[in-house]
């Protein structure tokens, strides 16, 4: 959900299936005041979370931004998904932040990795 | 896939599930020569892959890039991860364009979509 760019730039990698994404895609407002201060908080929350396995955030300066949760069961979602300073988030998300999103939840079947140096690292058959 | 940012912006909305999400998540390197007739050629043979529903994408400048692609079904995935052109494409982008990259493959349980002008819209219990 961050749009810092300072982090160590690399994709969250391929986990042992079954594992769940949660695919957030959104189109802001012109009215952002107060969400990056949210979005640490919400960052630092998910964190806590027992089964959450990590994030990848992507923007589009002016166009769409793309946000995918990996959690490693539907138990771990719906812990997020409840939590009382998220919800509280999400609420001020549609009265403010957002002009429009989608919210796509998944189990993941396969999955596989690759990079550069090391050459390609399967998890799946592909 | 596209970096093109004259489309209208707006994410792709939520479909009545089950559906398919293959999530595609890079970085990319310097040497992006070809790069984006590749792209525009894959969203092209995509769209004529019977089952294919959409795709969203999203890139940092300089950053994590993610594309997310929709799929009715398992078939129509099996279909474009077969396309020989796609096939040729996926290796072109290992040998050059990709430092790193990792794809989920995902069956989608409940989704919902949220817009400004017309209010939230759910397509499944959240």
């Amino acid at each position: 959900m961050s749009d810092h760019t300072d982090a160590p730039v690399a994709p969250v990698g391929a986990f042992e299936p079954p594992y769940y994404v949660a695919v957030f895609t959104t189109v802001r407002t012109q009215d952002q005041s107060g969400y990056s201060e949210t979005d640490a908080r919400m960052e630092e929350l998910v964190k806590n979370v027992p089964g959450f396995l990590g994030m990848d955030h992507a923007q589009t300066p002016g166009g769409l931004g793309i946000t995918v949760g990996y959690f490693r069961d539907a138990d771990a979602l719906t812990k997020w998904r409840c939590d009382a300073e998220h919800r509280a988030a999400q609420k001020r998300g549609r009265a403010q932040w957002y002009e429009c999103y989608t919210l796509h939840v998944a189990k993941v079947e396969r999955s596989h990795g690759f990079a550069r140096a090391e050459g390609p690292q399967s998890r799946a058959t592909d």
